[in-house]
């Protein structure tokens, strides 16, 4: 069969779905088609909320309908192979589809450590983007007492701090000495490992893994480096994702030293007209532009909007300008959330800093009902003054005022011009306008400036 | 008796509050005090939550503890007289307080409209910032049954709203067409006004008061224009407030033609000693430099921090740039919001303007426990791409997210800036990253701008 679109977008997770969706708000005159090999896309950064507060992956799906509303169409079929020459893909089911522009947004798959071994046994999962491998995981836990995570980072902080909810022995093994170490700075993850700790989870933090162990091919144990051992009747690797780029990879397009889609500043390959978004495509620092292996929903869906206005006609203005590392959680009903470089990172990179911090209450005054503390840190640049990072420790609306953070920095604002923001607050929703948290923060670095 | 001190500060509620920490944070050598009347300060924006979900006024204070902490003497006295030209000020105990740096924070009162007959009847209220008052008045609340709150601006709008769930009959009076005018766009009063309806408060939209009535000098109702009658044992006057500038006026210090003492870009009177902020002190709008008489707390904290860096040496980094009227408050569980410019407002000034909004939720999946609908406007210059304005309808995370938009606003960002901005999302915190309200309602700003 052979099909012939505008604007061709393979992969229909976030990335997939924003691409189509912008390119169709841009250009309303072309014609655009999702092929995703899935019938239904989980809500990648809800997968953990699935094993606990929710009741099951039927809760967790992206509502196709968004896509149809949108005037997008969604075929479901796995592209095999692209030709960039005759400009086309063709699918398992024996479509060719002919493309003006093509946007590859295949996303990852999970990353199993080579040189570990019992990974391969049953009652050993790891987290892809699948239903109902998801599901079959969700049913097995059922059946479980003891359950050990390899990795913690988001996704295995968030399933332990779900488990914890249930009646499960729960061991979260990771090999630096923090949790969450690659987002946050020390004081966000000490706290979220105090709590994690209160939940009844058993942290493992400075411990190497040194073999999956099983019994009649089912897994039966975790050995650590040192020699201790950890029943488990699941495991569960939460140790990363790597970019899903075979198929562009096969297709002769350029990927780089960490297996992603090399891309310009308008998410475009070396071909003009391939574009690539999402966890398949390369990586920056806003900061450095040094490339990282850094993949968030919210950073895909970025590079996705920009794809999809840039698709027939470049805009200066509209430019994917490196991941500014925004990241939120909530563990235990406190959220942790940062933006831009951590301290760690930003000495290591060889930024002078200056850091301010301060704690105040996120509504006012704090005798009302469903106070939570409220501590803001902020990162900045000593010599020219401009905001680098910052971190909230909060309730729920630190979800947000991390994103005014987020604005802050990417608007390359200085401590001078963040001490004379104005900021709404009300009882009920922010901290106090005396005692903001963010302004007293940008207040102790100013101060410590001025030394 | 004779007192001398660096830096005076007459009144002692937020601005003043906030200008004498910062001058001690900046100017660490310095003598701070701050004179204020009142032995204890009440929170001002947590007035109404004193006749609902606190239990009285002992829970809305303002601690003290921090004023001390930073290092500001507290005097509880009344300043009488300022002599600008001996640097000096008279209290009503008859100190003598020399200063080489004053700033003036004297709040506002309640105004009553002086065309009004029966405002001066037992059982008729104004809402001052006055702890034995606001608790007189929540006792007579426990005995009443009938109440008509007159204005529907915050205070009384939310006093409405935390009446409402006691055992009260409660009417509110507006002449204006909508509750939340003057801060809100329709979409946002039209909202409110269902929930406060639905919460059993009788509204009285575009109505004027014509007379409070009394029998034997204790109000028994208030009549309005066109006839009706509406029984009342009590009736609260929420009809706005003027700057307290009685004090400021008989030392010679300049007001406008609103009664708020003038001050420049550094919150400076034309005497370079004598600083103003917060309610008494001049508001101008951020988009035109018109003179206004909105008074908000986060302003006079934003006046009073930039007051206190610029004492003793300005800074042209440290400016106020005018009022951006970031507004927000909570009726029923539902979020209200706003921040710069409303469309009303925007087209009445001579701007021409674009709009665009998009409605989602507050957290993702929806399946989520505790998911709001979130729906966020967006108003553009047209020819400059520039935003000017923006509200939200949300849970509680709007709060936050009005203050991103205040920051886009302040920063004088473009909606094709905006497009192109990361936000950190959460399932638990956040809209989904494939449809965040703010950037669909941006995306919807920008197709209309390419028509």
């Amino acid at each position: 069969m052979q099909k012939n679109v505008d604007i061709l977008v393979i992969g229909g997770s976030a990335a997939g779905i924003v691409a189509a969706t912008t390119a169709r708000a841009f250009y309303p005159d072309k014609q655009v088609l999702i092929v995703r090999k899935e019938e239904r896309a989980v809500v990648p950064c809800g997968i953990p909320y699935i094993y606990g507060t929710l009741e099951g992956i039927d809760q967790n799906i992206i509502p196709a309908a968004h896509i149809e509303q949108a005037g997008v169409e969604l075929m479901i079929d796995e592209v095999v192979s692209i030709s960039k020459d005759e400009k086309n893909a063709r699918t398992a089911s024996g479509t060719v589809i002919s493309y003006d522009k093509l946007v590859i947004a295949t996303g990852s798959v999970p990353k199993v450590p080579g040189w570990l071994s019992g990974t391969e046994l049953d009652g050993v999962y790891t987290i892809p983007k699948d239903c109902s491998y998801l599901d079959h995981l969700r049913d097995k836990l059922e059946t479980c007492r003891k359950v050990v995570i390899i990795g913690a980072g988001f996704i295995g902080v968030e399933i332990a701090d779900e488990l914890s909810k249930k009646q499960l022995d729960i061991t979260l093994v990771e090999v630096l000495p923090h949790v969450l170490q690659t987002a946050f700075d020390h004081e966000l993850s000490e706290k979220a490992e105090d709590i994690l700790a209160s939940a009844g989870v058993s942290l493992k933090l400075g411990c190497k893994v040194e073999e999956i162990e099983g019994d009649d091919g089912a897994v039966s144990g975790v050995r650590l480096a040192g020699g201790e051992r950890l029943d488990a009747d699941a495991v569960i690797l939460a140790t990363g994702y790597l970019p899903n780029t075979t198929l562009a990879a096969d297709a002769g397009i350029k990927l780089n030293e960490l297996g992603a889609i090399r891309v310009d500043e308008y998410m475009r390959t070396e071909d003009k007209d391939v574009f690539a978004v999402g966890d398949c495509a390369e990586k920056f620092s806003f900061f450095t532009r040094i490339v990282k292996g850094l993949m968030l929903a919210s950073t895909a869906c970025s590079e996705a909007r920009i794809a999809g206005m840039n698709l027939y006609k470049l805009s200066r203005l509209r430019t994917f300008g490196g991941t500014m590392s925004i990241f939120s959680t909530a563990i235990g009903g406190t959220t942790f959330a940062a933006a831009g470089v951590t301290e760690h990172v930003a000495v290591e990179r060889g930024f002078d800093i200056v850091t301010g911090s301060a704690e105040g209450i996120d509504k006012h005054p704090k005798t009302l009902p469903g106070v939570h503390q409220q501590w803001v840190k902020l990162i900045v640049n000593r010599e020219s003054g401009l905001v680098l990072g910052g971190s909230v420790i909060g309730g729920t609306s630190a979800g947000e005022l991390i994103n005014v953070i987020g604005v802050i920095i990417e608007n390359m604002m200085t401590i001078h011009e963040v001490l004379t923001l104005q900021f709404g607050t009300h009882p009920l929703l922010t901290g106090p306008p005396t005692g903001y948290p963010l302004l007293k923060a940008a207040e102790n670095v100013a101060k410590q400036l001025r030394k």
